[in-house]
């Protein structure tokens, strides 16, 4: 059942394209899910996607629409026809992804995609949610949801779903609400089912309903709804008006994301790339983390410069400069990722920052022994410098202690202030934790040698 | 409708356990979520928790039992009596949830717990669960679906899945097989209640449907279901029979754990811990990587070594090292990074390797370019050799190239050969970019100072 798209595949429907073979080329198509068709596209340049896009219905061309790259679906929107965006696709789409949509562009393009759509109905859909923050669960949600009243009986309920249904592809809960559309509850479809047709919904439906406010962020949608296992979730405002429904393939979206930007935060990347992206924008989202770097090494070079008889007093010195840094940048990456890792899946618990130090410090000790003894015993061996083994060996243990307290600490005072917390991640504390440590290490090797 | 775990909440309901006012205790806990129970037990220590987890009824404590960590789950099955554990808890589970809950324990303490489960259908499930690995689809599916024969009218499918129904959550989808039980399609729910009773399912039903093997991977199953929105995917065997279905709830925790395990190894843990964990889980899973780092840093210290009278000459030389070591480390962990995520989520497409280095590359030199020129700035004012302010941006910007291509590179190769290419990230990348950033900055300035 499952399509993989080759390299073959792709250039049979290139030589399609090229002779303008419409039949075979959508012939090619026809059965695939929407995600592959996406995927497609991804692969052509402009000029080609567009001709396939073309040939799609309007049900198929929304749906990958909904799921091409934002990228692409830009380039999309700038060569086609406003009239053909609004009337072809986004009538077909859910008001959720429509709005996404609409939402990146100018505001004239957006009245006049809005004034093309017929279904009034739609239109106001769409227009109530580009209101909403893109990343709130306002701007998650879609307004297509099955709503009963409390006080209708099943077999209202059932005419009402073939109804309100038409649009919508999969309903996983029917909604119920009082008389002022406040939400107070959920009906499934199960209980409906084995339910007799004259009972009353006041009767039959669960009243403890999980839901959110339209402000609420994504980053509280995702956690809520991976905690409680949730298909959909309702959103409701400041009043408990149902407003709308987000669901789940929208939110596992926004965990992979958000799993995605601590990851490249960590490893010095300050945009949401991805391997495919341009120079100019894999550049851009680097280039900040570079100079901060860059920075860190002019300052580094400042701390070592200022002990420079001493190093050409004992050049050896030297030698340990690049264990040094990269040991304290390790265990400070180490020590902030569990930090942010843990910050990230609320899962912290209630321990206090000082008992979490602690701990921390503890494993530090640990390692930082381990490391340092195996240092002693290789320089034992083979350096002739009493002095040095010992001062590589002590700054290796203090550096090891130092980084993980910062690594621990630092995460947490920016979640305190609000901050996110990944920015302490990668290149920052490697940074700081390079600086600090050289400034250890060579005034514990100035004590031992007497000469720095 | 959501519950807030606050401190003050814990210290209540220990003193309740204290006292041993079970009435009481229960009250608190009693309206609440399996997923904050589980919470909740997490605060406890295990005493206390058995004695609230013994408060709860069989479908709200199965329901704990499988939303809890599994190191607490370990610690619970330990001291209740197994009997309870059967009789109480694993009769009321899922049969995916129970046979993880088993699956982890003895052979004798498996077989004692399933000798006391009465229901024979709900222990033939398990045990059939037991035989798949916990990664694969096999392990993460359940048995609990609803299968209608395609030969059926809409009004046997509604008597039969009243029948079959009972003992599950929530119906995603109804299965259709033939009469070999063989996967040909869905039926959804809307569509059977919108569908005469006297239809008949062959001529209803959606004879599209994704499905996977029992042997495919977890992150095959979670790409599939990201891919095409799906809530439940059924499983099939090999002569395409349907065994189960693995629902979103479990996927959700796959992709999560997925994109947090490349996280870790990038910052060098290589165990699944948690900030709560011991301090010997910590300690274990970061050593290993600090020993790599350790071994790199004495690696470093040999190749400087080489150069011991050129340091002596010129010890300005060595003011750089941090900055060409850190450099190096960055780029090549930013470039890397690109590549695993490409990789783990499936949208690296078509590109040749070399094409993908040539980019990587173009994006190298740009970034290259602008730092060595800043460090050059810096140095021509702040430096007073001349050698030294060439020698170290030219080695600045070889190395950014270098690590660019290391970073590009190792990952696609690993993964070529079936390595973890996250295993190419952090610590790993960054030691070899430090010793051969190291070389190459050496080198250069032995070539341009004539004495090195």
């Amino acid at each position: 059942m499952q399509f993989e798209l080759t390299r073959e595949y792709i250039d049979d429907l290139r030589e399609l394209i090229d002779q303008k073979n419409e039949n075979e080329a959508k012939a090619m198509i026809e059965d695939l899910h929407a995600a592959d068709i996406a995927d497609i596209l991804d692969e052509l340049n402009t000029e080609e996607a567009v001709y396939i896009f073309l040939l799609l219905d309007g049900d198929t061309g929304a749906d990958v629409l909904a799921e091409i790259e934002e990228d692409d679906r830009r380039r999309f929107i700038k060569v086609l026809p406003i009239e053909v965006i609004a009337k072809k696709f986004i009538d077909h789409m859910d008001s959720d992804d429509a709005a996404d949509l609409i939402g990146g562009l100018s505001d004239e393009k957006q009245e006049e995609i809005l004034s093309h759509i017929d279904d009034i109905e739609t239109a106001g859909d769409i227009v109530d949610l580009l209101h909403y923050a893109e990343d709130t669960a306002g701007g998650l949600m879609g307004k297509e949801l099955v709503i009963v009243n409390e006080n209708w009986t099943v077999l209202t309920c059932l005419r009402e779903l073939s109804r309100q249904a038409e649009d919508i592809d999969e309903i996983y809960y029917v909604y119920v609400v009082d008389d002022d559309n406040k939400l107070i509850g959920t009906l499934s479809l199960k209980k409906m089912i084995l339910s007799p047709t004259s009972a009353k919904i006041i009767n039959i439906y669960e009243p403890d309903v999980m839901s959110v406010h339209t402000d609420a962020s994504d980053e509280e949608v995702s956690l809520i709804m991976e905690k409680y296992d949730l298909v959909a979730l309702p959103v409701v405002d400041s009043i408990g008006r149902l407003m709308g429904r987000i669901t789940i393939d929208d939110v596992v979206d926004v965990i992979r994301d958000e799993a995605e930007k601590d990851y490249q935060m960590a490893s010095g990347i300050s945009e949401d790339i991805e391997a495919n992206d341009s120079i100019w924008l894999q550049t851009r989202a680097r280039l900040p983390w570079l100079l901060i770097g860059l920075a860190g090494g002019i300052l580094s070079a400042m701390v070592i410069s200022t002990h420079e008889s001493g190093l050409i007093a004992t050049p050896a010195m030297a030698f340990f400069i690049p264990l040094i840094t990269a040991m304290g940048g390790n265990v400070g990456v180490q020590s902030s990722a569990i930090i942010v890792q843990g910050l990230a899946s609320n899962s912290l618990g209630f321990e206090s920052t000082f008992s979490r130090l602690l701990r921390e410090l503890g494993g530090a000790c640990v390692n930082g022994i381990t490391c340092s003894s195996l240092l002693f015993t290789y320089n034992y061996f083979f350096s002739d410098s009493y002095a040095l083994t010992i001062s590589v060996s002590a700054a290796l243990l203090s550096v090891i202690i130092f980084a993980s307290a910062t690594g621990t600490l630092i995460p947490l005072m920016l979640n305190k202030i609000k901050i996110d917390p990944a920015l302490a991640t990668g290149p920052f504390i490697t940074t700081l934790n390079d600086i600090i440590g050289l400034l250890i290490y060579l005034s514990i090797g100035a004590y031992f040698y007497g000469v720095f």
